[in-house]
């Protein structure tokens, strides 16, 4: 039994804690931190039979008996608190992103270099049903070599003004969910990053320094082109799919829906909206990626999502905020790593 | 937190076990019995954390810690379990069918009658998310009156013929989940019954007394028709559907699949099988029936599939075995209960 | 060139005319004729090229150079017209149904006997993409040995009841395309026929003795069950599907649409309404019909819709008029054929 | 009746020659040139009832009878000819594109400044039912304020290199339907352009100095984004989509096919390919934009898609030249007209 410790139990925190508790086999909470710990996620941690709760994670830290430690922190702390782990002999689990600033990021890959844990980051749609169905058309060759991939990832509502301020732009915050997508089915890295960005939802969003909507291209280094669109709101809720194109076929997702009812009447016929948003849409994502760490852990292989997995997207995310400012396309190695 | 006690612990106790274990919150099975119970079960109850096993399950019926039974043994067992357990004051949730004669299921009725437990048989369809969605359109007076009722029910294998002679025969063990449908989206009763049945999957099943294909009609009580069709056998594996047509409209279902990847190439444009059978398909179901269930212990209110419910459907069964029989449409109140 | 005379200009005889003249290579109008023939009618005929226009149909009949007329008149003259054209050595494509009584269907029959002419009846039915691609899989094996056949046929409009008195009811009216269907997708004839009547829709239709709902089971000579649902007013607009089951899979088709678009707003994801009804729906089978029954006539072949098959779902449709009456199963061979 | 003459009886030429005379009714085809008309094309011309064929378009452009000319030469010829027929008081309409030459264009619009006659280019993809139906949601307000166009356009097989040398490049012989339909559906210009390019399915198509693959992002006049995605082989055959998405919601097709029906099999739940090619998926739109045309014509109003119409697709394709050429992005105003 793997004993895991939760640091942060906002709402992903929350989401970790509870797939793990009914879940997962091999796994046990036995901690979880925050500082902000209120009463009902007092209560909450106790009804899902978290025996130990701290405002500070140093508790789990330095908890001898834990094994691995979740951080579901804010995006701020989550090199530090990996750096801390990692040195203190925990496998860690990190939620997207590892941190906006590449240099941060290379303190952990440091700190895992003199290290035998286990790393793995929370890009968790690979683990979703439909993704991970594309990806095995891929990998079984089905689609041939890759020339096109197209990954369509629209919200349901726009983030408050003031989250833009601190996400660290949409491509950080948002696409960069997408630029993991497009690394995982490629099966390889971009090269090129062009991005065509535009403020067409909220002007609250412009006047905060970002964007909501946007349409980037990618060369990837197998020649393949890849291009995403994202927009901060799509009015019929949480849009998320997927198209692969090779030489011998396309396969495409299309959205999760609550049931397969079509009504049919003198308006049209008519099927459900997609599932509303993350939660909704890849909660099992959660409790497979979940698995997947703690099989990594038990068998000492590699994790699925490495910490290299990691910095990728970012620097995909960083070559598309300089493509924006530049207004051309953009070269990865243009990015400096550290 | 109601104290739970399965008899029965084949593959329909385990799923039950299993759903209320892990996602269940106001309920802990505090007890199992089965009387051919091996090693490999008694250590998935272990597992599963249960904390007493008894071959016996009078054990069960007579711990006076345990609020509710699921009774998961064998169908010629559940009526005198089910007596039995009422007069212990137990609540019960009883698999389907009750019995497949009326007379036993009667007995059941009487020991009800003279106590306050709470009772429920697991058509556990009522309670899958396509199902439930159709059924919400209709209340919801989208469809207008209802003028036919059509339910797709295969399978994707036939039983074997052995079973095939304990089973009660296809109307009693197969369509009965489809007769209950009929009555959980027609809102009412039916009237008449036609059965138009084949052997053509199977010819032992033939031999053995039964068919494998069939066409029942049925005129509510409402006036709508209801059509069922099943096979023993769909190539493509698990097909369940049903469509209501009604004076506004039309609310139908597909099936669920594993995920909504389609593959396009030279062969054609192909999604997924459905799932492939019903422990795949129905799996959320089990787990909504039993929240049901308990939640009718906990509010003291009526539970959603009541004695009255479990025993429609065999008649409705009975009566499809005399029109086969008879050749003739059967009223339903040539059925003799009891 | 085949030259072609239309007998009856009303709504089919103009479909006829406009598909023989604009899209069909070796035949052409030379005349029409309909004892009701208006101005307006006149200009659409010469608009279309026709060069001679007849109150009388004998003109047609009797004109030396036509090779073969189109009988599109009322269903009651049908049968009296075809044997006079038979007579006067002209093919002849009938409408459907020949006739509604069988020994005036025998009638045409015999003069077929002494004849050498050509004989088409008009189930256009066959000719659509969407059933013929049904029958094309079937025939390939794909589908195995047939098991169950369903026919879901809803027009989005009931017949006013002064149609309904004299259309000869709805199995001989509506449901024999359906009839046609099961024969032509099973490859052989019903032995039994049940039916399952409702007056649901207008109570008018079942004060001039007809009903407006029904399911009809049907038992085929190979051994298959066939079930129809008939509605005469599906909300939604002409809802024609089939489904074809057997031992290797399924062959269903779903309704033809103006366009594919799919709108996703925040009331759902909609798409358009069938097609509204027959004009739209089958417009391409009726050229393909007569394509074929030309061909039949150049290459001294078969046509593939000959009188038998008129006559053998008129044979049906008078069985569920009496399953019906009798509730009870009909077999085919209880029907007495002229 | 407008009376028309065709000059280019190649593929698209006939094409246009049978859809007029057989399914326009205001106008008659009453002679045809080409300088290769063979036999075969002759005994065509002549069984559509054209009864006047010439080797030189002269013959067409002199004729005082011939209200309208369709020009389906080659396209080098297209602007010269247009003048020509212009200057000669013919109602012009003019296959795509009208010229790769943005000065032989200017030409044109010279020529009809001092002009009454009609002048319409052959972007035939506005008519299809698909495209059409997305242009009315959004033209009747149902996608609310455009953000992201997106255009999926792929071919079932490439051209031999032999062609592609003298296509003018994928952007100026494929793409200009994607730019056309970008600028129908978006209401409005591009303002910026860029291409990202490769050669993926035929090393021969590179070697002839073109590519085969792209990825076309641009950025609208109405702040809209739009992306088009281009192959030159689909193993799946013609995939022709678009998607609209905005504020309210969003409007996308999928690709026809030669009938609904779907195959469930053991393999699998598989439909048909979408319709093979431009002869089979836009027969229809050909037919519809002759008669805006002749309709046009008729009423003294503007053509659906005029010279400028012709000419800005063209810039668009240049600019998407240039941005290849100088990988980055170009704006409209760079490309020089004329």
């Amino acid at each position: 039994m793997i004993k895991v410790g939760i640091i942060g139990m906002g709402r992903i925190g929350k989401v970790h804690a509870k797939s793990i508790s009914t879940r997962v086999k091999n796994a046990q909470i036995v901690a979880a931190a925050d500082p902000f710990m209120n009463d009902e996620t007092k209560l909450w941690a106790e009804e899902m039979g978290i025996p130990k709760i701290a405002a500070d994670y140093h508790e789990i830290i330095n908890d001898k008996e834990i094994d691995a430690v979740f951080i579901c922190s804010s995006t701020d702390t989550h090199s530090s608190i990996s750096v801390e782990a990692i040195r203190a002999g925990k496998h860690v689990f990190c939620e997207k992103p590892i941190d906006h600033d590449t240099a941060k990021i290379k303190e952990v890959i440091a700190a895992l270099e003199s290290s035998e844990v286990k790393y793995q980051v929370g890009f968790n749609r690979r683990f979703d049903h439909n993704f991970s169905a594309v990806k095995e058309a891929v990998d079984a060759g089905k689609i041939g070599e890759i020339h096109i991939i197209k990954i369509t990832s629209r919200d349901p509502e726009p983030p408050s003004p003031d989250y833009v301020k601190v996400s660290g732009g949409m491509f950080l915050d948002m696409t960069i969910h997408d630029f993991d997508m497009v690394r995982f089915l490629a099966g390889c890295d971009a090269a090129w990053v062009y991005a065509e960005p535009a403020v067409l939802i909220d002007q609250a969003i412009g006047e905060a320094g970002d964007v909501d909507t946007a349409v980037i291209t990618l060369k990837m280094e197998n020649g393949a082109i890849a291009v995403i669109d994202n927009s901060r709101k799509a009015a019929y809720g949480y849009d998320q799919r997927a198209e692969v194109f090779g030489s011998k076929g396309m396969a495409a997702t299309s959205n999760d829906t609550a049931s397969t009812v079509v009504l049919s009447t003198n308006e049209g016929v008519c099927g459900e909206k997609p599932l509303y948003f993350f939660l909704e849409r890849y909660m099992d994502s959660f409790a497979n990626e979940a698995r997947c760490f703690f099989e990594a852990i038990e068998k000492d292989t590699d994790t699925p999502i490495g910490v290299m997995d990691g910095l990728k997207p970012v620097i995909m995310g960083l070559a598309a905020q300089k493509s924006m400012a530049e207004h051309r396309p953009v070269k990865i190695s243009e990015i400096t790593v550290g």
